[in-house]
């Protein structure tokens, strides 16, 4: 960032100064949304509203608290908590002091919890009632555990509080007068995500300041906020940091709406009385909405903005949620792109298409961030890009200012995931002639039957448009034969008629090639992990065994 | 931005690489929006049409041709043109071989281009027929003239051919398909832009590439731009870049519409044919389309976002562009801040507000860009900042990233204007108890009668309310007695009757102190810069005279 290499005239005494640099950071987006719009109501929580200057106030308490208890840079905070205003303060109040923010995923269980703090090194915890049972089993296997703050948010009744003292009493400790500052340099960390990894110990996604600033201007021209949005909190905010929409929707002025649960029964009638417009979540999240009772689906006048990413979603889904008036866009990312780095942009030409075919461009993955450097699909070994045909497979790559700063004490997974200077995201891909990409599997979901590579991605979306499936995970099973056969795990829908594989094994015919239609169904529920991705290991075990 | 300096875990191992680091540049976004959307149009101008394709085809050639002319790192590329393809070009293939862009100031007269063009040693000119004798005056003056490319735009006539070739076969020279790199260092220098200055030589004002992407969101953000924006170019590229609208609608992947010259008669048809949502100038431009002949005033059925700055708008001229269909933010920034760096942003309960009260909020400067760290109204000196009463006035002062690199060549006035680690913009504001700040007057600009300090701005805003003047300015004139008097120089409206000075002092009475009153009115066209700010040194010179 020096101009020593410039060369002649340009590089002499045009350097740096408090003038004309500042580190970038997302604390910044609080501190303009605070001074611009002090009355506007940033969070709602409940009863509860808070505007920008009482959100800004007791993000600045919090910063206020810690500091007054030794936790300053480089310093982790972790929070065990759903979606209320404690965590969102967090992602200020922590960063504030230079600390680290540690958001938990609260569907872990008490040795993975316990794994995370310890490698974290976490120095204070604060943690909701609601995950008491698992918090205290995860304390008990510690031997330095950290300082535990109780939140104890009226909204939620049971669980125990097992800290010294609340989270508003913390905040009492600080005051929202004492100075603080901006990180000292861009590249500091911010936040710590771990990855729920199906297997093994869970990875410490590093992000820093830099990022966090770069990936909140990403979701605001990719999602199109205003300080006119309202954002409904049906995304986990320990899911990469909310999807970096923690600080977004607070860049944009816009407004916060807390949501500990994602229930249809509560999620419609949000809608209609905070008029949200802009919600994000997994497939999973809609598919609720889609199939919510009819009673429960409350109607409102506006188009709802609805961001999906995890998975591509199924083109009934997308339809089906247009239907109840929601506008579906498809995101793509990973925790170690601060979530989602790409989106399938919307070309007007597809205004002209019949729902089939639109929800088929629109289930693709599709084109970079404007915040992310570049996006590549290349084969994994020469890093060769594949021709833009539509069907050479290669593996997604990903570059830029909005991709992790690392693993947490990992360098060995930091090195193998960049090398060749991209990030490797393990998801197997093709481009298309529009330049779009397209996933078609996982690197380990392929399925090789007699030889041919069967997308267990494609032959999901086909089971997804049978009517009586609501979900469907595909995997390989052993054969001695073929190597392996195409095992397909199905939920019935709720009012579905009773239909057994030999129906859908008939329907698949004359629509997909024979060599990737199921040989054996299975039904019953999907086994999932704590973020709503289906276990396909889980599966995989199952089909092995069958 | 090494990670040095952190302390603990999270200062090891978790360093840059090419995966998670590139210097931030604006060349990315034309990248970007030719890869996504490569048909969309990207630029008009007359007839001609290019893609987004093809106007990054046409970068990439001018890059190709200027490398193999040996122009690369630190080297500069001047510009002599109105709003044409080849300047809009000029802004990505010259920083694509790393080489600094110096916009001229078509207004300017031979003895100032041939100065600029010294001391920005520049190696190679491109420049319009239109301005070849301003050009042809300033080469002669020079003792190592640059090479000289014309642009040979067939919808302007007249004027010489003064180089060795055209630009389009300057482009012939070059290849797309050569390889091309970002900068090594965001802070590498992207363009040069003179300051006007009323007197004296000017200044070179260098920006880099971390600030021309940065600033580019701003406008986004600050103005609403997407893929669906149509800009029309009724602000000269040469000034600040173009507000640095020159990426910013290219970021947005919107249409750039080409305009020589602002002529009503031109520009209304035009909004209307290319269905034109944005478009900037000062507010001179929204003073000629508002009293321009209602014949020329072609009516169009939707919202023009207009945006003005360099001066406050007149509540007046606001309300009348209102009425013709336009929506006016106003924008406020210097050639040093990139341009715009504030806006007065909308607070929805203006919405009930009366339209006098509503312009009178409008005409404020208002706040910080996204982009911008920071603004302040501060004691020149002490650096104290004022209260926040509206009435105590300091001086106006900015930081953040979106702040110049520094004057080029000229380490004392950079240091001057960046003491105490702001700019210092030489306008003397106040600022609100909403936070928004409001400018009284440029530092110089303030009359001091008997004692009593006189705001030449609210003057100005008073005479501009009178029925029959369409254009004034206010300047000290030197008293015996009073030290200073108040001295207006108006111009009037077309259609105006003929008034005398009696009639506007006497309309002034009861409307303004006394001692703000004009004594000495005179008649007659103003004075003007190059870019359309009145010249009040020239008008002081004149009252001086008098």
């Amino acid at each position: 960032m020096t101009s020593q290499t410039d060369n002649g005239i340009y590089a002499r005494d045009l350097d740096r100064s408090g003038a004309n640099y500042h580190p970038l950071t997302p604390l910044t987006y609080l501190e303009r949304s605070a001074s611009v719009y002090p009355e506007k109501t940033a969070v709602i929580h409940g009863h509860a509203r808070f505007t920008y200057a009482q959100f800004y106030k007791r993000c600045r308490r919090l910063a206020s608290a810690l500091s007054r208890r030794g936790i300053g840079r480089g310093d982790t905070v972790s929070v065990m908590a759903s979606n209320v205003p404690a965590l969102l303060e967090a992602h200020y109040g922590v960063p504030m002091v230079g600390a680290v923010l540690n958001a938990l995923n609260y569907r872990l269980d008490a040795g993975n919890i316990a794994f995370i703090l310890g490698h974290a090194q976490t120095k204070l915890l604060i943690t909701d009632r609601e995950f008491s049972d698992t918090i205290a089993a995860a304390l008990a296997r510690m031997d330095e555990p950290p300082v535990v703050i109780d939140i104890d948010d009226p909204i939620f009744e049971g669980g125990k509080l097992l800290g010294e003292k609340d989270y508003e009493a913390l905040l009492l400790e600080g005051s929202s007068d004492d100075p603080h500052q901006g990180p000292s340099d861009e590249w500091q960390a911010i936040s710590l995500c771990y990855t729920s990894g199906t297997t093994g110990n869970p990875k410490g996604v590093v992000y820093h300041h830099r990022g966090a600033h770069l990936n909140a201007i990403g979701q605001i021209l990719a999602f199109g906020l205003n300080q006119r949005s309202v954002y409904l909190w049906t995304l986990p905010m320990f899911h990469c940091n909310g999807w970096t929409y923690t600080w977004a929707v607070t860049a944009a002025a816009g407004t916060h709406v807390c949501l500990r649960h994602v229930d249809p029964a509560v999620v419609f009638p949000m809608i209609k009385e905070h008029g949200v417009t802009h919600m994000c979540g997994a497939p999973i999240v809609l598919n609720m909405l889609v199939h919510a009772p009819a009673e429960q689906q409350v109607s409102f006048q506006h188009t709802v903005e609805v961001a999906t990413g995890g998975a591509a979603p199924p083109s009934k889904i997308i339809s089906a949620m247009e239907d109840l008036g929601f506008r579906v866009t498809h995101l793509y990312g990973l925790t170690e792109s601060y979530g989602p780095a790409a989106l399938c942009a919307w070309q007007s030409d597809w205004n002209d298409l019949d729902v089939e075919a639109r929800t088929a461009m629109m289930a693709r993955q599709g084109v970079a961030y404007h915040t992310l450097q570049e996006l590549m699909v290349a084969d994994g070994q020469s890093m060769q890009p594949v021709p833009s045909d539509g069907s050479t497979m290669g593996e997604l790559m990903l570059c830029g200012n909005t991709v992790m700063k690392g693993y947490l004490k990992n360098p060995g997974a930091t090195d193998e995931a960049f090398r060749g200077g991209w990030f490797h995201t393990g998801d197997l891909a093709v481009r298309h002639p529009d330049g779009y990409v397209e996933i078609k599997d996982r690197a380990k979901d392929v399925i090789i039957s007699g030889g041919e590579n069967v997308s267990s991605l494609e032959v999901e979306e086909l089971l997804y448009k049978h009517p009586a499936i609501m979900e469907a995970a595909v995997v390989a099973r052993p054969d001695d034969y073929w190597g392996e056969t195409v095992c397909a795990f199905v939920t019935l829908k709720p009012d579905a008629q009773e239909i057994d594989s030999v129906e859908i094994i008939t329907w698949c015919r004359e629509k997909i090639a024979g060599f990737k239609i199921p040989r054996t169904i299975v039904f019953g529920p999907l086994p999932k992990t704590s973020t709503g991705k289906i276990q396909k290991y889980v599966l995989r075990k199952t089909a092995t065994e069958l």
